[in-house]
């Protein structure tokens, strides 16, 4: 069997703490082993491994989300990087496609796929590994995973399934009925409808002809090829609505897609999450606080503060999603959690004649390094706060620490490495601070070293 | 006449705006005029201008809080700096000991104290200037200004007046009441009493007489000398409630003390201040915000929310007050106007080896200059972002310009000069950061240079 997480969201609708970068399923806010938090990939990708499932494991993200994937799950994880945003269709034949060309699976092997912010206990992946047998038993084309819906709501999809077959722990899905007005929920919930879980098994050669059918390349290159020219296609409206023959296996668990803060709340065990306060009469009323200074709550119930280095959303549970369509224009990410450590964006500014700054505060894991990069027209200057290091510019390695101060001139090809986590303040001065002003020579600090023939 | 104006309160219940450094008054969120705004001090300024009383006016105020007054009134006015906060008892003793011992001003003469944070319009100022003619013809030691009272709050002082004297345009007090329960309030009001708007006229030598028979000295030296084990006093309790003749003038305008959230929101002419939205439907919702990132309200009416660098405070508008209990253990302000300009504090962090970094963007005015002054074991840097200026450093004076980066030692005696408005970004480095670590050698950019037998 072979798993495909999609991690595809941009969360708009958890905004301030997701953005176009860091989507939903990267919030640490959630309960992790002994006093530690995680994020949703961190949780699924603990539970995958108690399951035995994370070797045949591969996730799809966008590439803008493959560095934080990479850092987040420790490298546990077979990261596949989409170029552009296609939906969940197409996340699903890059894998196929990749599992066909590149990892020669049969075209008889089942694969699963399923959402990477899914909030889900374990049991649930006790459901997943009994998928085979569900297919071969069944004889349907696709297995899905349903849970009983908790009330009647318009953001999911239901499935409304046929007679329960006995002993066989799966029934027929006679329909689906994607985000239905609320009375139509209530009856859809009395003839027994089951929340879609956006689980779907199937074998790989069922997506393959289905991709062919479509005239997709079943290379996993050629696709990458085609991919900006794609349409934008889910998997529910491309596949799972027009399958005759579906199978639904029933959840009786804990699930929950986390796609508001009101649901998202409801799994935090603390009130307040970062620095702040919120008085004890405010009832149903969450804080969670990634800014540095506090955040003070008095004397109003029902709402949602949620703050970032990206803005302070104020908004009552039921009205929170509402957030996304208010972001028409979205800013750049003022916190970049990258491969080697984060970027907080400290101070951004447009001067009238000399051009623009900007200052960051940059954190670099202990054994990582920056790129071996060169900027055309961009100064860098770097203070270093804490800890040990050191820097390659044109090809002359320099020990670094505190207080040190590095001035980067333009066209000076440069990289940072940390020795011990290395923290400094990086002020950016040029004309434009476009990102395209970089030329990038060599991820790896051995390979950058070796590039300038230079050394310790 | 001379006016005190008196300026102390360190405003925690409009935090995060106002702080120990900015109190209330200095916060520029009123609307000025044109398309400017004001704050509270700006906008007394002006209205003492208007009214022609600006040059005979003083204003007492805390030593932390002497070099932004200066800098928001532009040197028009005369500024008596506290070292200690004492109460407008006794900073009103200090100004009656200045203008004695220094100005030379007569006993007879008559002396108007007002609080500079009051939201008053110009009409008010006819009632000033009749003060002396009050007191006159009424022979009482004291005449206050009263209004008339917006209903029966717990927050302000009472005047119960005697009879009215027909055509005088002031009546005898009968007795003070402070701060009483609603129910007294009520009764209170029903009597005729009036709020005290905290105006107090008086002659000279009557507050002299006061001072001597509780052993003050009236040479402003001497006083300043003996501040620090002065007690905190009110003139309400000590000078206004043990005065048996007490004459009011009657106040029929606007008059707000603007102490609240709720009271200051009241003069705001928009519900959106700073970058961010508040939604259509969130009625009597007020967003105040001086954080460099959006805020977005939704669904929630009736509350404040109001940001700045030291925080966010969301609350209904009725118990936002409730801030000041809240805020026990005060924090470093993360914004200060100076005479020189405005230091935001960007990042602080405390490093387990190596002590504190604290990075700070700076603004300094075109002309204005920094102290001349030494750290002993602080390091700072300084990136220069735009404008032009120069840099003494130890005697030595250098040209400075965008790009440009200083070093100072620990040790090095160093001032910066703005030429041209100058920003920059300060990254200070030490085992600990504290203040005392700094000694200054010279105020005036002209003495500094002059100090080193240096120059250009």
């Amino acid at each position: 069997m072979h798993i495909i997480l999609l991690s595809g969201g941009s969360g708009k609708r958890l905004w301030p703490l997701s953005n176009e970068i860091r989507s939903k399923a990267f919030l640490k806010l959630l309960d992790g082993e002994g006093a530690s938090k995680e994020s949703m990939i961190q949780r699924i990708t603990r539970q995958l491994a108690a399951a035995g499932l994370l070797p045949s494991t591969h996730i799809v993200t966008h590439a803008t989300q493959g560095e934080i994937t990479r850092s987040q799950t420790g490298g546990a994880l077979s990261v596949l990087e989409e170029p552009h945003k296609r939906g969940t269709f197409t996340a699903i034949a890059l894998a196929a496609a990749f599992f066909h060309s590149r990892l020669k699976v049969a075209r008889e092997e089942i694969v699963v796929a399923l959402p990477v912010d899914s909030f889900i206990e374990q049991p649930f992946f006790q459901l997943i590994l009994r998928c085979p047998a569900v297919l071969a038993r069944s004889a349907a084309d696709l297995a899905l995973i349903g849970t009983s819906p908790a009330g009647p709501s318009s953001q999911f999809g239901y499935m409304v399934p046929g007679p329960m077959l006995e002993d066989q722990g799966f029934c027929r899905i006679e329909r689906f009925v994607e985000k239905p007005e609320a009375a139509v929920a209530v009856d859809l919930i009395r003839q027994g409808a089951l929340w879609n879980c956006g689980v779907f098994a199937f074998k790989l050669g069922f997506m393959l002809d289905l991709m062919a059918a479509k005239g997709l390349p079943l290379d996993a290159g050629d696709l990458l090829g085609l991919y900006g020219e794609l349409p934008e296609r889910s998997f529910d409206q491309e596949v799972v609505e027009r399958t005759a023959n579906c199978a639904a296996i029933a959840y009786g668990g804990l699930w929950d897609d986390l796609g508001s803060w009101d649901a998202f709340t409801q799994h935090l065990n603390s009130k307040v999450t970062g620095p702040g306060q919120v008085e004890d009469n405010c009832i149903n009323t969450h804080l969670v606080n990634e800014l540095p200074c506090p955040i003070h709550v008095i004397d109003v119930p029902n709402v949602i503060v949620a703050a970032g280095p990206d803005g302070v959303l104020v908004a009552s549970k039921q009205q929170a999603s509402r957030i996304k369509e208010q972001l028409k224009n979205s800013r750049m990410p003022m916190m970049e959690e990258k491969r080697w450590g984060i970027r907080r964006t400290l101070d951004y500014s447009r001067h009238n004649q000399t051009g623009e700054s900007l200052t960051s505060k940059v954190t670099l894991l202990a054994g990582a390094n920056s790129s071996y990069h060169v900027h055309q027209s961009r100064v860098e200057i770097c203070t270093i706060l804490s800890g040990a290091g050191e820097c390659l510019m044109d090809g002359q390695v320099i020990a670094i620490g505190v207080g040190d101060v590095l001035e980067i001139a333009a066209g000076v090809k440069h990289s940072i490495r940390a020795i011990t986590a290395l923290e400094y303040i990086e002020t950016w001065l040029g004309e434009r601070l476009d990102s395209e002003d970089c030329k990038r020579i060599a991820l790896n600090w051995e390979e950058a070293v070796r590039s300038q023939g230079g050394g310790e």
